[in-house]
């Protein structure tokens, strides 16, 4: 194991709060996947949004400077874009390193024989 | 890619919010880690939690059948022992196959050229 010592190392510390809300996660991992940018109407889709949880989500992943917004046309039509910010591609996987060490942690701990008694 | 096809592919409906929760997360990693149970000292050292924080997410997971809490002795000391229970460890599985496929489903984007340029 090259983990570093911790007093408290079920605290996954680096699961920043800001990307570990589902439905944001959900608008990362999609912005991740699509590095050119994503419609409003597209994430919307891809994640299961709501017009109102979309624009909430995507405000507070804004302010915290992960992702952009763009407004532009499509055409004729004005059309808003979405992509991640440097900051915001970095941030999320320095996140998706730690969610890695939650799945690594556990299926270590599944690996072991288990004694697992309801009571 | 064996994933089935959906309209929302990144909506993740599988991260239960149950669990999801940080602190939780954190508790039900714990816990599937160490299957005879932890004393409730333990469990808040792990965590990196306070007594209150402790106490009222335990509660939430408790309340959603996922953990089971007892009441016991140590010597003469009363000790409080949790542990999964056997649908907390079947749920949390579940949750982690989910948390799995967001780590590869990122890992696939970022494997593929990127062409990330901040506005």
């Amino acid at each position: 194991m090259t983990r570093e010592p911790s007093a408290a190392p079920f605290s996954y510390d680096g699961l920043d709060r800001v990307i570990h809300e589902k439905a944001r996660l959900g608008l990362m991992a999609s912005l991740i996947a699509h590095p050119k940018g994503l419609a409003f109407g597209d994430l919307k889709q891809l994640c299961g949004l709501t017009d109102g949880n979309l624009s909430r989500h995507l405000q507070v992943l804004q302010e915290a400077g992960l992702v952009d917004i763009r407004k532009g046309y499509d055409g004729n039509r004005p059309q808003t874009t979405c992509g991640l910010t440097t900051a915001g591609r970095r941030r999320f996987l320095d996140y998706l390193a730690v969610l890695e060490r939650v799945v690594r942690d556990a299926a270590e701990a599944v690996g072991d024989p288990m004694d697992l008694r309801p009571a």
